[in-house]
């Protein structure tokens, strides 16, 4: 085999979402694609605010000297101080620019962030159901991805992540708000998890790190209030991207952040910078760091999410389906209503309705769906979901 | 400790090259910028043509829909077909959109391919003098680089390269132009290559693919000329960047293309489209993208270069250094006057001559001029640089 064969068995292990995503294309090649209900892509709705907009085009049109070159790696100094700023801000600790690096959005930083980290055999704990993703990034820093269950509300289970450590615990990815589920960890959960992880780093002989991915952090619904993992947990890197707030997913601009608060905070940020180097992002792309400076503070338009979420939730709700309502992030993660999953997504497909199974994140018998999406949309799918409900519970619709 | 401790001992072999940049910054705050002679940076010289700035400011002015948003993997559709386009013309093969994947750089490409290719243990061999990123690049993926040194003039030494072949080589890296020397292989070359990889194949047991690593191809001097690898090599993969060509080193815009004659070329290249997702790249730039498309074609800029390298050159030869004429790229890389180059490089400072020395390029007893600078600079420099070749040849400027 002339690739890799571990590469190629990835790619066979996860052709299925493949199939699924091609049995889509031909669902909307046959149907028009605005009769198809694409609730499969994480892909945010809508442009970049017209502020940032202008920036843009702005730095586009009259470049500063210098906007297209090599900088430091770890990026302009001018962007990580705003960065560090934002970060003081929402988090109450002393954040700066030196603990700041510029990234190749939040896959970038935390691939880098795993092999500054990471020695071959070191384990890293993750919460599932999980963003498949985070299993490769683990695993390309030669780590050993540990998995521990969320509770049936998909908020932490601290018994199992107490289970979880061992003696190689390095890491902990924690991901609130979170992809798949929704959910957002509220400070007692995080101060509770402290004394748990400072227990288990006697036991594993060093620090064990918290890589807070946290890219929908500023996407949270009344009700819920999103708490920085970095204000109750000493040892945390802060991982962030602005696909999210600013819409800027196609241009891979994020950072990571390393607590002033960490052990060996700056020997962290130092690794970091040379892992962003040497894994061959060299720096993050110039003219977004440039763009996303002074747009730090800004809020998310929440304005499609709230809406979908609330008519996502009351249809799925009515129609016998077991959600629980998202504090966060653009997704839901419903129980399915055949204990096979696939089962429910081949008749959702029937519907004109894609989603991705649970299995996609290490929890069968769920599946997501994903409405980052015009809210017309959403409202010409309900019908369609208020069908498969029918189908599965009956008419009455009553609760699986 | 609790970073990796392979990376900060990698920190810390480096650490004699940010001294060097220490120093040098210091004598910058010293003695005022425009007395620091710099040679020490690659960063291409000049802003992006004009019609490519346009274009940006065109783009970011009136961004078409979904400018920002994730496009599949392997970057937007047209914008591969444009670089195939371009590919076919260069190297007479019959490439396709589908052997193309778009990058963040020439530096993700390269952890993309090798990542595609090695399973742990691998063998990769790498021509000295070398880019030394090559070194971690390939250590990323697991694999074992393998020094072969070049001929004394830095073109390929054959039977270095046969000897470095062993049942475990998976591939070779080619930089033509070349980073540090400059050096361009002629077809007839890489033609004799052909056979020894050819040979060396039966003894690996599969296909040694070839990483041509080309982004210099375009700045190529009188009386040398760039012969595409792919078209004297089947099993090659091109890896380009427009960091030289579109001064755009800082935005990492690149791409790779599996040569259409490369062994089982679609599943290795469907191995790289899978690993630039899950080694968190996710995509290339996505404005960048766009840009760079209709400029595939575009000529380099080589008039700063070609007018630098005519005046140092000349002025080294006459000082006395041993220096073969670069036949591409903006580099020159000279014999040491001194046997410890870094008592060279000592004496060059105290002429505020700022270079990096052969060690960092795997070869001891040479330093590297970089000279993609304003000429007025390198002008200025040219007493200098006589002085230091007076103090280490004499008067008379003999060769060494």
């Amino acid at each position: 085999m002339p690739a890799s064969p571990a590469i190629m068995e990835a790619i066979r292990q996860g052709s299925w979402i493949r199939k699924m995503f091609e049995e889509g294309a031909i669902l909307k090649a046959r149907m028009g694609p605005e009769n198809v209900f694409d609730f499969s892509l994480g892909n945010p709705y809508g442009a970049p605010p017209a502020p940032l907009a202008r920036e843009i085009a702005h730095l586009a049109a009259s470049p500063p000297p210098d906007l297209h070159k090599y900088m430091p790696n770890a990026g302009f100094p001018d962007v990580r101080r705003s960065v560090a700023e934002d970060l003081r801000k929402g988090t109450g600790l002393d954040f700066t620019s030196g603990l700041v690096v510029m990234t190749v959005g939040a896959a970038g930083a935390l691939n880098v962030a795993l092999r500054a980290l990471l020695s071959p055999g070191d384990e890293v704990i993750v919460i599932a159901p999980y963003f498949v993703e985070y299993l490769f990034y683990i695993r390309n820093a030669g780590g050993v991805p540990v998995v521990a269950e969320s509770a049936g509300d998909f908020q932490l289970d601290l018994d199992a992540i107490r289970a979880a450590i061992t003696g190689r615990t390095k890491a902990l990815i924690l991901n609130s708000p979170n992809n798949p589920t929704g959910a957002v960890y509220p400070s007692e959960a995080l101060t509770a998890l402290s004394g748990i992880l400072s227990g288990g780093e006697k036991r594993a002989g060093g620090p064990i790190y918290v890589l807070s991915d946290e890219p929908y952090r500023k996407i949270v619904y009344p009700g819920s209030e999103f708490s920085p993992p970095a204000a109750s947990l000493s040892n945390t890197i802060v991982v962030y991207s602005h696909s999210k707030d600013l819409n800027l997913a196609g241009e891979r601009i994020g950072y990571l952040a390393v607590s002033p608060d960490a052990a060996d905070a700056e020997e962290v940020a130092d690794a970091c910078v040379f892992c962003n180097r040497v894994l061959g992002f060299v720096n993050a792309p110039s003219i977004m760091q440039r763009a996303v400076a002074g747009f730090q503070g800004i809020e998310a338009d929440m304005s499609v999410y709230t809406k979908n979420r609330e008519s996502l939730v009351a249809t799925l709700m009515e129609s016998g389906f077991s959600v629980v309502p998202p504090g966060g992030a653009f997704y839901l993660f419903p129980r399915s209503p055949a204990e096979d999953e696939m089962r429910f997504i081949a008749a959702a497909l029937e519907e004109n309705i894609l989603v991705v199974p649970g299995s996609g994140f290490g929890r069968k018998g769920y599946f997501r769906v994903a409405y980052c999406m015009d809210p017309k949309t959403v409202e010409r799918s309900l019908p369609a979901w208020r069908r498969l409900g029918s189908r599965f519970f009956g008419r009455k619709g009553g609760r699986a």
